[in-house]
């Protein structure tokens, strides 16, 4: 059996505590949160998770415990990865490991030193859709990627107040989707150009960020990409991807509660896509929490790696870069700027 | 250029003037309605047709013209076809030929002893969706059939007084549907058991209709087949068909006006189907009347035959007395009764 | 902790081990088998399951066993059904209880002078889309139900030495449809007329089944229902229901392992139905022993009742009927024959 | 009776012939082309176009002759522009009236000085799908426009030869989508970016163009837009736009055949978008011949003006030189560069 200790005991920590415990072989052995609670300590109880801290280095200093989901506020993500390394636990850590690319370099060090496995949280890799859509391309059966079109819109925009402390629409949002970018190509942006408007809320303006946008890229294999994004669809959360190619294109859709469709004298009705991304993505949540106990437990690579966890930093902070100065930015030049 | 001459000059007989019209190597020389009145006249002129006639015999006397449609009113079809045999003229007959099997009968006996050519008004044989899907049950995609399934649904009733003289649901509306039938398995059907209800308007009832039902058949090459009808249908002319088979399965949708798709909070709308059949059929109406002319030009087969007007009303005759006795009806039945 | 007892420990029982084993406040006590093996009881060992028999009256007489889930062969259900009445135990039951329409009635009479809850295993009441019809039918979406099209295609044959036990193809497969034409109707079958073909495999033929068919049914409520079945779909499980009323119509389609659609060359092609029925029905079955442990938990009515066991018999026996002597056949007159 | 003359006797010549031809209170007088031959002759004839001439300037001579429509070379619209507006002429003007803004600024200088009638061919415009996703955004079904998605991909390149005289891939193909920008979003292009890339046919690329590409706008109303572009598409014709905004999404697809969908152990498949420009938009061509000819006849704005026919133009200059310098382009900066 091996053991685990969950760091975070929010939203994110109890999806990935659920995944986690039907996984076979897997024991979860604490949980950790600053902010634990009455509430919390009794969901853990009923989970049959045995200790509960409000401390993590508890679960570090553990030695049963082999094994670590970082699942706390992102600006503690790259120092609680240190930490963990440092202490030899294999790392499972949501996205993104940080804003600050010194701080990922950091990690990324650390790992070169070690020999834990570590997984970044990009979820919508193990997503139904998305992998077919990625399988089809890497079979060949759009020959050879010529445009990769990327659509995300979430329900509704987020507060103004995490807004503020998101690190904007590309490091926040769009990161995912520079990641399906990477994912569906195989192949690396090298340039990008974004264009982005407040659309949805002014507040949003306000607070110095944007809310609609679409950003341009070029691959390295030759490929042209887009996506677009917005933080507010009415339809619900729709996700979507094109690729095309030579021989072809796939495109995937969004799931729907149901396939029902009503037909009266008002049209032909099909279910708008799923809302909430929980729902939406909680088989991949399960999925990715799976995988890498998989990759732990018979000693393979993890399905996202460190390097998988900086490189939507990096074309992220060149959309911030394209969309402040109004020009397209060669990843390149934000490699230099750290020295990558 | 081939002559041709209209008998009756209500909806269907515009109809198939426009479309004769299209035809290259033809031209319509005269046009003869009983009720024909100024506007009519002025349609006909603005057509070009230099003739118009109250009594359709000045057409059947024109040597001069080789073709007639006959888009008469039903109870005229069978006599006005005899008429146009002896005349020698080549003949489009609107269906049906006639309700009454013994005066089909007297035309297909007329017909063996003379030379012209005879095509009934299945229009829905040129439809491009129905003929997409024939075509791949007949290119063995899907194997052998073993299952038809033609759904048929007018967006709303006739009025009672059309129901009443209708020859009711079966011969009236169902025809259409026994002819698909016929025409998507390429085989005969032998047996019919028909269920019905009141279920759209109590008058249809009172006149002694019905307005929906089921209608199960067998054919003779082993398959299933069934039919369900409806005089009314919110969303429009719904017309669909499936056949299933050993290989797999070809369906057809309905036409829409646009392929528009709008996602709000409500859901995601696709337009409902086109809510007329002139509308729906336009262009199988064209292609039914060209394929007929060319028939006529090039002397070959016509592709709806006198037995292909027959056939559907001896399997409406057979649904008639299966919905009134409430069990299945044999096809030998029916054409013991008429010595066929 | 209400403690469960599983009777059969074969693939659905397994199934259902697992779904109870999800389900808050319950404990799966114990598994018995005839067939036991070392397999199974691993399997057991791995569920947390601590006690195995062979003799299922272990369970029975265990006092501490609150609720026993019936999944052994369908020759057993009634006799076990009755035996856990009489032992006071909560069933849930797999379809059928019964071939045999006495043995229902007993079941039936054991459970008017007991208070246990009684469900019976009509997963497909719990599928997200026939969930999702059912609640447009019943919020009135299409107003007056008018006809209701049940599909149901398994993707290949079972075995001829099962179809020889089975009780033919209308108490074997089509009984999960006539409950679904009872469950989206809200209205009970009057009258029955089925036509059925040897199409897919003659052994099937020679074992004294059919293995396609076409079953018209009346309804209570003046509706009309069909049924087409076959044995054998190429591209999967097909199960399908489209519902037509005053207002409209709503339809499912088949659920996929993705939404991924290829355009190439060869067309626009989506991925074909689910083709196993665990996979398609996973989220059903589970949904289902959820609902049935809620009932006795909040000592609730269960959602599938015994009468609702009893009545796709009936229309089965209809069936047979009607298949055998080619004639419509009411239900009365099966009530009549067991005094119903 | 309007009576016509049609200069250019190509392909597109005679489809506007056709379409003119089915216009009430229309007369083709004539038709003009240098290359006239036998079988342009032999074709008129049958079209019952009484003069065939090999010099237009016989068409503009004709006091009798109302209307022209230039459906000549590219390189010669706007001088016959020019000629036509002296003679007094109503024309309709086939895309693009010239890639050297100059020449277009000098029709534009005529027509002020004229009572003509101008309409430019962007048929595209009057194609039911496009049509119907303009009325969603003009009758404000998806509320303010947020993100409008163009896509545009041909079946095939054309020739080498026919790429170094086109003007390049944004005036030649993309000035259509460019169109299709404003006509959606009833805004105006102000800022463009191109990504472009030879992914089709190096020897496009040895020509000078591109024949893939990305191109990302921002719109006068706040509105972001992108299009992406492929010279070659395997599964045909692909056309599509996707409005996006602050209440929906309204998104169109691509007219197909039939409406066929078959079923088998490869999947569903669709059939694919029609492969040939005029077969997909013959009715497009059929409505906006037919509504220059109202505009004409009723004296009303035609609904594809000058201004129309310069708009595309400039933006078509602009992402030439984004991706010439790659950068984005302000039209202004263009549009500066004419004095406009």
């Amino acid at each position: 059996m091996i053991k685990i200790g969950i760091i975070g005991a929010g939203r994110i920590g109890k999806v990935h505590a659920k995944s986690a415990a039907g996984v076979k072989g897997v024991e979860i052995k604490a949980i950790a949160d600053p902010f634990m609670n009455a509430e919390t300590e009794a969901w853990a109880k009923e989970q049959d998770i045995p200790n509960v801290y409000t401390d993590y280095h508890e679960i570090l200093n553990d030695k049963e415990i082999e094994v670590v989901l970082i699942c706390s506020s992102t600006d503690t993500h790259s120092k609680i990865s240190l930490e963990a390394i440092e202490a030899g636990k294999h790392i499972f850590c949501e996205k993104p490991i940080d804003h600050d690319v010194n701080k990922i370099k950091e990690v990324m060090e650390a790992l070169k030193k070690s020999n834990v496995k570590y997984q970044v949280g990009f979820n919508r890799r193990f997503d139904h859709n998305f992998m077919a859509a990625r399988e089809a391309v890497k079979q060949g059966k759009i020959g050879e990627l010529n445009v990769l079109k990327v659509c995300s819109r979430d329900p509704g925009a987020p507060p103004v107040s995490y807004i503020k402390v998101s690190g904007g629409i590309f490091l926040d949002m769009t990161i995912h989707d520079f990641d399906m970018v990477r994912f569906m190509s195989g192949a690396e942006v090298t340039e990008v150009y974004a264009m982005g408007g407040v659309l949805v809320d002014p507040a949003i303006g306000e607070a110095g960020d944007i809310d609609t946008a679409v950003i341009s890229m070029r691959l390295d294999n030759g490929a042209l990409a887009v996506i677009d994004n917005c933080r507010r669809a009415t339809y619900g959360y729709d996700q979507r991807v094109e690729a095309f190619g030579s021989l072809g294109q796939v495109a995937i859709g969004n799931d729907t509660d149901s396939l029902a469709v009503i037909s009266n004298a008002d049209g032909v009705t099909a279910e708008k896509p799923k809302l909430f991304f929980l729902e939406r993505y909680m088989e991949a949540y399960t999925r990715e929490v799976a995988s890498f106990i998989d990759a732990v437990i018979n000693d393979k690579p993890t399905e996202v790696n460190v390097e998988d966890g900086l490189k939507p930093v990096l074309i992220g902070l060149a959309a911030k870069l394209s969309l402040a100065e109004n020009r397209p930015v060669k990843i390149a030049e934000i490699e230099a700027k750290f020295g990558l």
